[in-house]
Order: structure tokens, then C-alpha cells, then sequence
């Protein structure tokens, strides 16, 4: 309990390297707790910067900038994972606490350490190989079969640095463009789910339920809550997994453990060591959202009561559209704001103040009820209609097509 | 739609007077809409202050001051209801918008103004008079019956400038210090009730269940959603009650009209403008808080659903206690925090940041469940807890004293 605290409040305060829309719901979530987000953005207009009342400016490659941001902060933690491991251990080395911790971490900021920590663990994962050689690829394949994914083990997100590859004619580019390049199976899926759970310092660890999320030209757009149908047996098994890794990695804070489901099982994706999309359902959805959660694991608070507060919860990122191109000549945002809430008035809006690109993560719409086909109908809908501004298209708004899915 | 967006962002920009708790909880509902509250703060320590990031520091009885925060905002609104009329009626003749309008917004400043409205629309009030003179006093007191209630006209809140005089002794007194005073019948009362409507410049009207008030020292200690046994008759007419008044007076965002429940109905006590006390447990127990309806109304959006999100939804304020005082060597508030997670996983707190004083309102605890005395009994331990920090007391809360009121 040594640990610094804020003098005006007797309260703690962490720091979070980022200012993107992570960083801004956990402010929220701070401001119930009687805390304010400490937040290192690169830019004042970043999300969590419009709304943050402690904001540094800072680059979160340099020492410099970290160690000013984690000076008199309880604790440091991230929004993101591209800060680098070593600025972490010189951080931790002068005393700062870091969640979750640099040796933690990796495992979501390499893909490979990640594929190898699984291996030596025994958990279930794609088939994959280390490839630095066109040679080591196709013999890989021949073994797997074409496609196989290649994978730049750092700095992928939202289906960048991923390519699925149909024969050895691309490899060699690749591989001369990007270096070594993890090289998996390709895996024959049903869907893709999210295990999401909380771990602090003290070893308490906290579950949501399992969640599918739907990815669209690799961008989640979807998150179903829980995810549907999912078999009983299977969902446990998918939590323990998520318990097992967060155990053994000493993970601090969220961890979202992103899986594929096959004909007998789930594989682990990849990782997150963060608040993550996968869980924006559960500020609405959920008695504590991973938001407060990820401040309650990192401060080494006891973790709050996961229990969903609906039956289904859905949440559909509102992704930029036409109205976030050039010439679009619709209604102006706040306008659609206005319709949003005409027509769906208890839908949950969360807008995190960016500028507008196609394709970019502008913000999200939770919806919670009973029926999971008419609550992801009415989710999808708005986010639709919020990103596009175009009417007719969203208020006809395909039930069957969803129900289908 | 001509008035001023934040040119960051293409949404609105809600200027608030005042930085306590109410701004500060209407900022974590402003982040969500895609906004950033600004906040006109008389100190940098203040609640919302220590959490937003557009303050400015200023006094809202300075016109100055007032024009400054209001310059570029879409709207002006209230976390109090102090600022003076004329200010208010200079800043709309400069073009501004108020909302609520200075019109409304007396009735919420004024009792004797409430009163005169409330007898010209032949709403069901206590008996009254506004009485300058001992003479006065008597005279209502011997067609009413002593102890009769004399209140300040301004100024007034929780317990403050409400005085319950037995007989004319103290009268003179009274009168020569505050001049003109409201001069009540002692209604005898089942137990006091508060109804909350939102009413956009539109005309549109939401309204949440009607909710019992429980004050100890005049001050509110728990609020309790949907007021326990409340006939639904009685229910909706206190909610049309509401609404009319609403309508009637011009308001403009939030309306909280609170209630004595007496034998035969209810009798209007008086009015808040803007978030109030009784409405924090909508921001778990309901749809829509009244924090986010409040920002809906004032821009004119569209209201948002107010259905319950659970059965039932207690708050319980946390009030300086123990802790609070001078010489108390318990466990620091941050320790609490823990032992008040660790035991109540399923609680929400909501702290406000301000410094420790006893008897005033430092933060809030909401329970949700499905039995009224359960929910009542955890939140109501989790808040004294909090605030004193006297672990055998609260974990030994008694069920049946809850049972009993």
C-alpha cells in the first residue's frame, strides 16, 4: 500500500500509455471510482485526450516520455501494445509498477513467443512453424496443405500484417519484405470467439461469459453475448483455457484470449493484454465492465461480479462508411445522432470522438434483450445506420438474413 | 441546428455552471455521446473538475464569467441553482441558449414562485402563505395547527433554511433575520416520493419510475426504485403530476419534482432543474441515466428508454462519517475501497472525489436486484461501511430494522 496516490483524493492513480477510445472508456470507469485517468497521447485530439483531464503529450517509443508519464502514478498500464519491452523493464527497474508486465506482455506484442509459450504449455493451437526460408514454408504446407497464413510476428492488428497465401509463388516477397514470418495452417472454423478474463496481482481472477465475435475483412464488427448456441461444455472449457494462460503468463489486468472454434474444440488465435472490443458489451451488459475491471486488476483491487445484467447483450462497432467519405453529401453526424435516437431509443451509443475514414472504428451501439436474433437485428441496424446515414437501407434491415447467419 | 458543434469533433459542446458531482457524472455520460463537458468550476479541486477536461474557473454569479463558458458552447445548463435570473436573461438576449430557461428555472430557485404556480394551476400542495409578520405566522398556524414549517424562499437545500417552529416564540426571531419567509402546514406524511421527467425544448417528456426518498437529518440517505408498495394509480398520477408541471413551467432537461405521500395523495415539496439525488440509480437502473437524458434534453435530441434495467434499484449516499472526522485512525479510503469490493462484488460506487467532511455527500452505492429488502440492506451496508470504515457494524447490517420501515 506504499504506492503513490493522488494527494487531492487519497485515491490512486493510473496512468494508461495511449489515448485511443481504450484509454477513453476506462476514464469513465476511473471517474466512478474516484480516480482520473492519467493518459499518454501523441496528439491533444486523440480520444481519451478530448475527455481526460490529465493528458500528457508524449510518444510512447520514448523512456523519456514513459518515465514522465508513470512519475507519481500507482501504476502503469496500456491502451495498446506497442511500447517496448525493454522501455518496461528499465521502467520496473526504477521501481515503477507496470500491468501487466513486460515478461507478460510479449506473448501479445509477438506472435511467436506467443506460439511457442502455447506449445510448451500444451494448449490447443494451429499448426505452425518459425519460417525464415521460402523452403520452410512449402514444407510446411505440404505437410498442412495450401493455404497457410503468414504472419509478421509484431505490430499486426485488424487483419494487418496477415496473408493467406495459395502456393509458394508469393513467399519469397513476402518473406524478403517482412523478414521471418510465423507460418500457420489455415483452420477450417465455425467461428471465431472471445474469452475474456481479469487477473491481479494478488492471483483473483474474474470470467466473463464466452462471446463470438464477427469479423468483417478483418475488423470485428460484431460481438454476440453470449456467444450463441455455444455448447456448456465447450464455454467452461474456453474460460479454463483463458484462466490457464492468464495463470502462467502472470497476466495483470484484461486479457482477451481470441479463439478459433473447430468441428471439436477451440485454438487460440492471439492475445490481448488490454480492455479490448470483444468487451464493450459488457458496460452495458455486464454488473462490471472490463473497463472498471482492468483498473480494479491492475491496482490489485478485489475483481467486481462478471454476471451479465440481460440475457443477450450485442454490440456492433460503427464502422466508417459513406458518410466518411470524400463528396458524401448526407446528413452531418449530429443529425444522425438525432435519427440514431429517434429510432432506436434504447439502443446504447458510444462514440469516441475521432475523425472520420472509411473503414476506421469510430465507435460502437450496445444492445441488450432477450431474443439474440432481434437484439443483433436492432445493434446492427444503428451502427449501420450511424456509419452510413443512409435511411432506407437500415430500417429494412434484413431479420432473416441475420438469423441465417 | 445552427448552434456551435466542437469543430474536433461535429458534435455539440454542453456547457455546465457548476463542478460537483452532478457535472461530473453528466461528463462520464457527455464522453459516451461522443462529447466533453464543459464545466464552469469555482475551484480546480472541484469534482468534476478534477476529471474533465474543458474547465474553466470561474463564479457563476460573474456575468463575465458566464459569457466565457457559454461563448462557442451549443448549450448552457445547471449542476445548481444559483445563478442569478438577470444573468440568465442577458446571456439568452446575447443569444445564448439556457436550458432550463431563466422562466422555469425560478421555480426551482424560488419556493414562494413554486407556490404561486403551483396554486394558479391548482396542483395539490401543502396549505401556505408568505408571511412577512408574527401576525401572519399565527394567524395560519391557528387555522393549520402548530409546529408550522418556515422556509427561506432561496437559498435552501438539504435541511438548510427550513426551520419547524412549535409557536410563535421563535417566529420573530426568524423573520427579523431572513425577512419574508414561506410559512407551511406540517404535513403529515407517509413518506416522501420524488418523480423525475426529462422534457426536450421539443416538448418530448420521458419519465422513470417514481421512486421513496429516505432522508435522515434532511438529508437524502437511500433512494428506492420503484418506491416500495406504491399503489400504481398513485404511481402514475404522481408521474402525470410531473409531467404537467413540466410543461407548464418550459422545462428544459431534467425535472425532479419531490413529493410528501399523505393518506389520501401527494403534495408537491419542491423542485430541482437539472440531475438530482433521487435519479442516481438510473445510471445502472435504468436504460437511460438521468445525466445522459439531461445532455438529450438540453441539445433537443430524442429522449432515451427510462425502463428499469432490474426489478429493483437501491442508492445508498455515502455520508462523511467516522472517517470523516478529526482524530479517526481506521483504514484509509483507499484501503476501504478494497474491503468494500472484496465484500460486496456486485455493488456500483460511484466517489466523488471531495474532501472528507462529516455529513456531507462524498459518493453513492447502487444494488440491483429483485427483493426490494435484500437490495436495501446491501447497499445500505456497503455505504456506511464506506463511510465509516467500521467493519462489525455494516457486515452486521440488520435485515429486519430494513424489513420494518
Amino acid at each position: 500500500m506504499a504506492a503513490p496516490v493522488d494527494p487531492r483524493t487519497g485515491l490512486p492513480v493510473v496512468a494508461m500509455v495511449g489515448g485511443g477510445q481504450l484509454a477513453r472508456m476506462t476514464h469513465q470507469a476511473a471517474v466512478a471510482l474516484g480516480q482520473s485517468l492519467r493518459v499518454l497521447a501523441t496528439d491533444p485530439g486523440e480520444s481519451a485526450a478530448l475527455v481526460a483531464a490529465d493528458v500528457r503529450l508524449g510518444d510512447h517509443r520514448s523512456l523519456d516520455d514513459l518515465r514522465a508519464v508513470a512519475a507519481g502514478a500507482t501504476v502503469l498500464t496500456f491502451d495498446h501494445e506497442h511500447v517496448p519491452t525493454e522501455h518496461l523493464r528499465a521502467l520496473e527497474a526504477e521501481g515503477h509498477r507496470v500491468a501487466p508486465g513486460p515478461g507478460a506482455l510479449v506473448h501479445a506484442q509477438d506472435k511467436l513467443v506467443l506460439r511457442r509459450a502455447l506449445a510448451g504449455a500444451g494448449e490447443p493451437q494451429p499448426a505452425w512453424v518459425e519460417a525464415r526460408t521460402v523452403h520452410e514454408v512449402t514444407a510446411f504446407a505440404d505437410e498442412v496443405g495450401w493455404p497457410v497464413v503468414l504472419k509478421t510476428p509484431r505490430g499486426g492488428y485488424d487483419g494487418k500484417g496477415v496473408f493467406v497465401v495459395d502456393g509458394p509463388d508469393e513467399v519469397a516477397d513476402l518473406l524478403e519484405q517482412y523478414g521471418t514470418l510465423l507460418t500457420e495452417e489455415r483452420v477450417g472454423m465455425v467461428r471465431e470467439l472471445s474469452a475474456q478474463v481479469a487477473r491481479s496481482p494478488f492471483g483473483q481472477v474474474a470470467v466473463w461469459p464466452v462471446v463470438e465475435t464477427v469479423q468483417r475483412d478483418g475488423v470485428c464488427a460484431e460481438v454476440l453475448a453470449p456467444a450463441p448456441g455455444l455448447d456448456d461444455s465447450l464455454a467452461t472449457a474456453a474460460q479454463e483455457l483463458a484462466v490457464r494462460i492468464a495463470d502462467r503468463l502472470g497476466v495483470v489486468g484484461m486479457l482477451a484470449v481470441e479463439l478459433f472454434q473447430t468441428g471439436d474444440g477451440v485454438l487460440v488465435n492471439e492475445l490481448a493484454m488490454r480492455p479490448h472490443n470483444s468487451g464493450h458489451w459488457t458496460i452495458e451488459g455486464a454488473r462490471t465492465s472490463q473497463f472498471e475491471q482492468h483498473l480494479r486488476a491492475v491496482l490489485d483491487y478485489p475483481l467486481g461480479s462478471t454476471a451479465m445484467t440481460a440475457p443477450v447483450a450485442v454490440m456492433a462497432n460503427v464502422l466508417g462508411g459513406a458518410a466518411a467519405a470524400e463528396g458524401w453529401a448526407g446528413p452531418p453526424l449530429d443529425e444522425r445522432v438525432h435519427h440514431l435516437m429517434a429510432h432506436w431509443p434504447d439502443v446504447k451509443l458510444h462514440w469516441y470522438g475521432k475523425g472520420q475514414r472509411p473503414g476506421r472504428k469510430l465507435g460502437h451501439i450496445t444492445a441488450l434483450g432477450t431474443d439474440p436474433v432481434e437484439v443483433r437485428a436492432r445493434a446492427v441496424a444503428a451502427a449501420r445506420y450511424l456509419a452510413d446515414g443512409v435511411v432506407d437501407e437500415a430500417f429494412a434491415f434484413d431479420h432473416d438474413a441475420v438469423a441465417e447467419h
